[in-house]
């Protein structure tokens, strides 16, 4: 398969852990989101994406799946093992929706198209940009650290003492997090998990600064 | 079950079709965002959810569901007729990836809590506020008409011949945008799932004004 990629996008970053999980490989295309005013916007990747986001997954066949979570259910429903959603419905809807917490609430508001529209059409500085992303990004980990402390499926990793969809989601955003400067000591259940999962070999070969195109 | 409702919230109204497209019947409790500051940061609602956002799904064991999309895959799998995803994987992507477009990549930029925050933290006034609005609402629905008409499985509905997860997100997303006056009439595909979509008794039902503490 061929990942789009950018090393820094924490939703591509999400499906690099996802395939080293399954133990797949793949060829990385870098579309690099900042060279030449954000090489997703030139008419050839527009062509791959029309929405001008990574991550972008072709499959043998040529087939584009678009989306980080859905080409990671993609990948669970395709190559099983490792499971990446538990084999019980109220535990898979759990993972998804701390997954979405993720995807849904928090890393929308503070990515690069949205921090750029902030400072360059609205004219926020960069003091209240950096308001901005620490107030989206506290009000999404808050309530995840919530969710792990009221219920006992929490384990090892966010749902039992397996990774899962959720911690795929989780240990990017806390990359894209720590490179804002946004305080984390106060989650306690989040930063033990990620310690739990930055020491696997899937989650070290999926960092940004590992990857083709990193600079 | 229970669903913890807003009559206005797109993500709500997802949930809200999805439950009609099943056949189930709910009690809704009406949670009001503006009321009173927000009914959703009260103690007695964080304690359901502490991301102090609807919809939630109260089984009848008293579990918790939060996260629309979540909520769906959950009913989807308990209550598999008729199905809201395609019977393969490449089509269960597909849909998914449509349904994210409207969950990540353009509700969560234009909801209520964001354009409180852009007119009461930021100063951004009324005419920058539907600048914003538009932008971002037209940036994600000119993808997604991009992404019908370029793939055959496009039907009478986003995927096939009966409604899925996507045409469940696109309606209420559709409304929402009409609500704030975003232009469409560019959008011919879109237009016309969104007609043969409004016309079935399920996404009648989940209409905004029909649902308990509309006003």
């Amino acid at each position: 398969v061929i990942l789009y990629d950018y090393f820094r996008s924490s939703a591509s970053y999400r499906v690099r852990i996802a395939l080293a999980l399954k133990g797949l490989a793949w060829d990385a295309v870098p579309i690099h989101l900042l060279h030449g005013g954000g090489e997703q916007h030139g008419e050839a990747f527009r062509a791959i994406n029309p929405a001008r986001a990574v991550p972008v997954l072709q499959l043998a066949d040529g087939t584009l799946l678009t989306q980080s979570l859905a080409i990671i259910e993609y990948l669970d429903e395709c190559h099983p093992t490792p499971p990446l959603l538990p084999a019980d419905a109220v535990g898979r809807a759990r993972v998804r929706a701390l997954a979405q917490i993720i995807a849904s609430d928090l890393h929308p508001l503070n990515n690069l198209r949205v921090l750029t529209y902030l400072g360059q059409i609205c004219g926020l500085d960069a003091d209240k940009r950096r308001d901005w992303y620490q107030h989206w990004t506290l009000a999404g980990l808050e309530a995840f650290e919530v969710l792990l402390a009221r219920n006992g499926s929490t384990g090892r990793f966010c749902h039992g003492d397996m990774p899962t969809l959720a911690d795929c989601c989780l240990v990017p955003q806390l990359f894209n997090a720590r490179r804002f400067e946004c305080p984390l000591d106060h989650l306690p259940i989040i930063g033990r998990i990620a310690t739990e999962c930055e020491a696997l070999p899937a989650f070290i070969s999926a960092r940004p600064e590992l990857q083709p195109g990193a600079d």
